[in-house]
């Protein structure tokens, strides 16, 4: 008898009929023996319709409040979900995050879990239960209800799985598994049947939405085994796991592109140290986080400083920065926030020259300008306008993925 | 400084529009120097869409999940009430009945209150907030959250009063008080301005819909002044209280009508020690609440034994009293669903008699025939053919309040 956790997201529970097939699913993975506990997601829409109730009522809701309000979405589908269960012969109980134990701290909005005290989702499974849990949420010392950031439920699956030493953490979603490239982009893209740890880390934190990264992170700190497999079909799915680099190390695994770029360059920074730190601790500060950081060679002590962020936090990121810049000196502060990425990630490229260089002259043949590059020992990223990131994924698929 | 309760119910509540209405009332109580702390129902009809996605699930939905699912309506409506707050400039904080330190036993569905501990409450009362409790709820030992039965965030209202020695407790609904009569029905009913708790108390358990009647227990335990009153107009209500009979003692105070009554009648029945409790012991055990219980008297030791329960518990009575029925030998088991019943209410019926003759005369004028009588002494309650139930409200309105 193995335990599996399995996590259903929104779109797989969002109505009733939904939810009584993935009760259907779980009463088949219970019916073979193993222990179960599932971690659900609020039905479709839910929590973009609580979340505009709140702008409804005051243009800047509290974050404390907010989670609250959130929260209720996870638990009324983990309540209908044991619901369908018992209707179906199955002992079943939903929990709370509160109830599962999931302790975070007390960052409203992106919360990070502390710890999980899984005593009382033990003494469930002992009693026979199917134990359903809402994901995306967990509980301050002080009692209150925080959230774990959009998409998070995957992080509160993993984080169980984990505490309780489970078998795998399955993540039934509504795609079959990590592509070769998007496959809404790229028709020809090809699902993987098992991918690394920090392959799949890289591909989440580059725009790949297949995945929360902050799960897989998890699973690898864990050495949980994460399924990602469809809620609607039988397809077998990627098993993203830590034994699989040494095979495969020659290839380009996946590509990866995110359209949701700014970028923010302070012009002409006097260059001196702690620079650096008077402009990002205080961005850190804001909860603002901040991706790509170039600087160029400095020039008679004065340097250009860039880095980008996502778009939805550019302004808040100006808000902060621009009074910076005045202060240390800088001449100017720009913007562009119409920006992507594209990302080639695999295990094979570490250590192997050539990648970059040919990553390059693919953009270049199509006529792409790169404006930023960084660079992993198992990923390069090449930030460049919005409106070429289709065809920059569509040329190095074809260069990459088809050799 | 005062500390005043208030509570609004889901009428009240009803959208975004009517929540930002309560806000303004409240903060004109806050404007006033006091304290407040506000208990919230659910918004309109949140309750019962919630309860109806139950049953798509599950025909027999589990109650721990029903009070799970059913909780989370007042913790929407507690956020959105705390961040409209905030927008007008006050400080606010929404906690749910766990929070609260509503602490209840465990039968789900109808929890009762083991005690408030209102330790958190007096905490952001301190800091200056405007406290939103979310009403009907609370939480066992074994933090499992309950409900507390429907209608119940009244009890939720004067039980925090009552543990936070609060001035007042102010009932905010879409009725203007307490009236001498369903104004609904009697048009020419008047508005009291004050009436005593047991006067309240047999209203409430009678029919009279404006207050929950364990709410009115409680305050009369705790000797907590209720004012129930509209929150749409600027009406005064009524208040009630414990020092209202001396003065008022020769006078029906109000009449309450009911039309959800059913009644079995076990014919036929041995007329010995036992039988009694054989009959309603299973039935309390199963959470029905029986009403009023007559036994004719015994001709050759038979018997018959006639009680009433409300509409919606006669299938699971007659469930718990058909078997029964046969095991203690009775001859049948007759139902009828079609009653209701009328009843006049006053402390100034205690220990005058003639009310029952009077009551009894102004049916009788009117050809309604009585089915049952119970008595209090400060009410008398008639069971009749509910489509009689109106005319008689009207008689009897006619024939006690306009003297």
């Amino acid at each position: 008898m193995a335990l599996i956790v399995q996590k259903y997201g929104g779109s797989s529970v969002a109505d009733a009929e939904k939810i009584k097939n993935v009760a259907r699913r779980i009463a088949a993975t219970r019916d073979k023996g193993d222990q179960v506990v599932v971690v659900v997601s609020a039905m479709g829409d839910t929590t973009d319709e609580l979340i505009a109730l709140a702008y409804q009522m005051n243009e800047h809701p509290d974050p404390r409040e907010l989670d609250a309000l959130a929260s209720t979405g996870e638990v009324v589908s983990s309540t209908l979900l044991a619901m369908a269960l018992e209707a179906m012969g199955y002992e079943a109980i939903s929990l709370s995050g509160a109830q599962a134990g999931i302790r975070t701290d007390a960052t409203y909005r992106r919360a990070r879990i502390l710890k999980v005290e899984s005593k009382r989702v033990v003494k469930e499974l002992e009693k026979g239960n199917i134990v359903i849990v809402a994901g995306f949420q967990g509980i301050t010392e002080e009692m209150d209800v925080t959230t774990l950031g959009r998409g998070a439920s995957d992080t509160s699956a993993v984080a169980l799985a984990a505490s309780l030493g489970a078998e795998v953490c399955q993540i039934y979603t509504d795609v079959e598994g990590v592509y070769t490239a998007d496959p809404r982009l790229i028709p020809e893209a090809e699902p993987l049947t098992e991918i690394g740890y920090e392959e799949m880390l890289e591909l989440a934190s580059h725009g790949a939405r297949v995945m929360h990264a902050r799960a897989v992170e998890l699973g690898e700190v864990y050495n949980i085994p994460i399924l990602v497999a469809s809620s609607f079909t039988g397809k077998p799915g990627t098993l993203i796991h830590g034994g699989v680099s040494m095979e495969v190390r020659n290839k380009v695994r996946s590509i990866a592109h995110d359209l949701d770029v700014a970028k923010i360059t302070v012009v002409g920074v006097p260059d001196r140290p702690g620079i650096a730190a008077a402009i990002f601790v205080p961005l850190a500060e804001a909860n603002i986080s901040v991706d790509t950081i170039v600087q160029n060679a400095s020039i008679e002590n004065i340097t250009d400083l860039t880095f980008t962020v996502a778009r939805s936090q550019l302004a808040d990121a100006i808000k902060v920065v621009e009074p910076i810049c005045s202060s240390i000196g800088a001449r100017d502060c720009v913007t562009d926030s119409k920006l992507g990425k594209v990302s080639i990630v695999g295990t094979g490229m570490q250590n192997t020259p050539g990648y970059a260089a040919r990553m390059f002259r693919v953009l270049s043949e199509k006529g792409i300008n790169i404006q930023l590059i960084t660079t992993s020992e198992i990923r390069i990223t090449c930030i460049i306008d919005e409106a070429m990131v289709k065809d920059a994924v569509r040329a190095l698929h074809h260069a990459f993925e088809e050799e």
